[in-house]
């Protein structure tokens, strides 16, 4: 298996960090082949501009979906993209490693999703939820939080994980096509012992070493709806 | 009345950039006083970092939230972020004007929250959700998307609007205790003549006009749930 690890932590000696290595171990280990972003010490870029594309189909007015298009296309997108893509193409799993900041991603991981997951390969006309691009392949969201778990739930102060989950998880990766397997998460983080951060790790191996026997997250299926949701663009 | 709007598209012709002078001639119009924060032209950085300390209470390990807290206090925040902090206080609207980026905000605008959405000020120990450090001003998401409205229900494709944008409305307007107000979206912004762009706007105007007779969203109070939810660091 091919597993490709993307990484937005500012601090390496972080315990996220130390998830991003144990999940690179744990898998070289089982004899699988890895890559990491890691978008910090690389300095990506997260943001989305014209500056993207090498030569625009529009230069007066971005349209930034349809100028990732014909970029991928032509193979004018930016080197740091393509790259990036490349990564993409090669894997069999999709990991977004990370610290939930404000119930999401951090802002340098959002740009990573906004720039990397181009119109024309990962979605685009047709091509979404179980019809994405990137349809065979998997995606896992593997992240620390300082909030516990007993703050999460139907009657509780956050709603359900799952629910807060729901713009990555259902709107993100499942709609470029990635079957979606339950996130790992890493509670309250910031506030427990070395020893249970430890615990935390091992949870983390095992949970890695045993990926095949999780059920995927379901989500909707393009047949259970109608021809009339794709609609033409007008410019 | 004193807004404050943070845009943050790249194109300045978009309709979504449209949307916010709209937002700035109508309020001001109506005698009130308005701040844009327009972040692409601001060269906005939207990366959480140790760089946006002067003095690090722990240099040589980066937790970014406990730095932010330090760093209000003492006055020590990068200027960039203390510049937009001052904004907020003055303000008693905030607007988030932007595309919707996989049902979100783009990459830019998360580091916006993420860098100014400060502990210690919006946030920290119990000041959170009817508690939070806004408490007593008001926030609105105003976007533009390529869906249609037909698209989004608890049947449909993409699931319920509201739910999508829990992170934001929820997780990070009410949780700094802003009272919430329903979105202003601009359905299928990408696809539609520029008469109904026209009509959008003026939409748009009356919405604004009428601020103060919407119901805001509602969301828990931290009175009804325990104690044991707050929790102390430990390092």
């Amino acid at each position: 298996m091919k597993i490709f690890i993307v990484h937005a932590h500012p601090e390496p000696q972080s315990f996220c960090s130390a998830m991003k290595d144990t999940a690179a171990e744990t898998f070289q280990h089982l004899g699988h082949e890895v890559q990491v972003s890691d978008l910090h010490q690389m300095k990506w870029n997260p943001v989305a501009s014209g500056n993207d594309f090498g030569v625009r189909s529009q230069p007066d007015y971005l349209v930034y979906a349809l100028e990732q298009r014909e970029s991928y296309k032509s193979g004018q997108l930016s080197p740091d993209i393509q790259a990036e893509i490349e990564k993409l193409k090669w894997c069999d799993l999709l990991i977004f490693n990370f610290p939930m900041y404000w119930f999401s991603v951090p802002a340098i991981l959002k740009g990573w999703i906004d720039r990397v997951f181009v119109s024309g390969f990962c979605y685009g006309g047709k091509r979404f939820y179980d019809q994405g691009g990137l349809k065979g392949k998997k995606g896992l969201l593997a992240f620390t939080l300082g909030g516990r778990e007993h703050m999460f739930g139907e009657d509780k102060i956050h709603g359900e994980m799952q629910t807060m989950l729901r713009p990555l998880l259902r709107g993100s990766m499942a709609y470029v096509g990635l079957t979606v397997l339950p996130p790992f998460i890493g509670w309250h983080v910031p506030y427990i012992s070395n020893e249970d951060r430890q615990t935390l790790l091992k949870e983390y191996r095992e949970y890695l070493t045993n990926l095949d026997q999780l059920d995927p997250l379901s989500f909707p299926s393009l047949d259970d709806f109608d021809e009339k949701m794709m609609p033409k663009i007008q410019r």
